[in-house]
């Protein structure tokens, strides 16, 4: 396993993979890597030869009043957890390597960016599909996984390698949670630990939301309005979104009479949390 | 020589060929093929394998009131001349198959798709940048040619495939002109014959501005303004625009001291017709 911070580097690295005719999967990652990314990496390392995990805390995706500068990295603790699930190489640019001087390109997308937290953070979902788009083509994986946990993102990348015909298979993985039902996230870990506590408020909506859905409801407000009235309930809560969407198009349904996504953003404190389940997966 | 219809026809073909270890080139078309698209086809002959050649008037390029349901076709045409050029493929999709219901994706860029052209046609880079992305990403190719007379969409392409990693060669070739000056595009068969002769003060007014170039001028409003002057004596003939711009920014300039490009835009009678020169090339 080694790290590198050129693109040329992880081009010739990849070709020579490729040369012997080996597949390569991609896990693309903001690093300070937790049990979440762990599993994409097991997931790429058990469908591919050699996994290439980039590790890069991606400027373009921030807003300016967002955590960019505070957001946590530990690239030794991150290259102990690649090579322990069996990554082959890290690629972890600085800023300057993925953005030059006089960089004005973008990908972006309508409809899907849209809704949820795309409405919170407007120059998000165009950050994502950039650097994605980059990293596709710096890497030019078969394979590239991602978490359901960001659903959205997921189904934006989706929509983006389908429009725009990238030669990718994506690979969609569960949430991976805490013991107690926090979904895994780097961000956890601004939270004290009496906001760790009322952090337990998401998973504890989610859960209540897919046993109503398991139950027959077919309402979304009833659905959204039992789980906000829990996260309402909690002091260092504040909801952002809890919404029920078309989970192809990200557009809001009053009813569940297709396949839907429930997601919910919550801030504890100045700490902006999201979790979520597919009704399918209930 | 064959012509395909569908996307994966193209990556089969495409597939089969990189698997005898063949490399392919690119030459990306509206279709209603003359001279200058011939040269393309030349220059991909020689370099690569494989010659896939795009026919496809591209919907997203064009804004509302300009000419996508009048642009010429002539399939048969076409065909014959790539064969006679030595293309392998023709790849020449309807809308449809390019884009689909919910197609919502986009590549676009600032600064360089902001002046020239791109004032007169807002959506336009837009949809070269998106179009081309796609064709890239389905064809996935060694090489790509593109003709200097669309010297910003060159421009445009090359400073795309750089921002975002894309991993083609680019190849500009130079503009053929017909035997009188004029230089080659689809749009000349719109032209009357009286039309036709006022078109000539395209290239008249690019040799002028290359004669003042060459003969040390640096000042560009002094070339712009005799070029203007030129244009501005043919009745049939209005200025979009004429402009020194740096060959790399497409900022204009207000002094000759670095690469720049000489870029016109025209209406002769209803069409808008374009030319140019480097002034590295005169």
């Amino acid at each position: 396993m080694k790290t590198v911070k050129t693109i040329e580097e992880v081009r010739r690295q990849v070709k020579e993979w490729k040369a012997q005719g080996l597949t390569v999967g991609l896990v693309p990652t903001m690093g300070y890597l937790h049990e979440g990314h762990a599993s994409l990496i097991d997931a790429s390392h058990r469908d591919n030869d050699r996994t290439v995990v980039s590790d890069f805390v991606n400027p373009m995706q921030f807003g300016p009043t967002e955590d960019l500068d505070s957001y946590p990295r530990d690239m030794e603790r991150d290259a102990a957890l690649v090579e322990a699930h069996g990554g082959d190489l890290i690629f972890a640019p600085e800023p300057e390597e993925m953005y030059h001087d006089g960089f004005s390109s973008f990908v972006d997308m309508t409809v899907l960016t849209e809704e949820l937290c795309g409405l919170s953070r407007p120059v998000h979902f165009r950050g994502v599909c950039t650097v994605v788009s980059k990293l596709f083509n710096i890497v030019q994986p078969d394979r590239a996984y991602f978490g359901k946990k960001d659903a959205q993102q997921l189904a934006v990348i989706r929509h983006m390698v389908d429009d725009l015909n990238m030669d990718i298979e994506l690979v969609g993985c569960p949430i991976v949670r805490e013991a107690d039902g926090l979904a895994k996230s780097s961000r956890n870990t601004y939270l004290s630990p009496e906001e760790r506590k009322a952090a337990l408020v998401l998973s504890k909506a989610i859960f209540r939301g897919m046993e109503l859905v398991r139950g027959g409801e077919k309402d979304s407000a009833a659905v959204t309005g039992a789980m906000k009235a829990l996260i309402e309930a909690e002091p260092l809560a504040r909801i952002d979104y809890v919404k029920l969407v078309d989970a192809a198009t990200m557009q809001q349904i009053p009813t569940i009479d297709r396949p839907a996504l429930c997601a919910i953003a919550v801030y504890i404190g100045k700490t902006r949390l999201i979790d979520n389940f597919f009704t399918e997966d209930v």
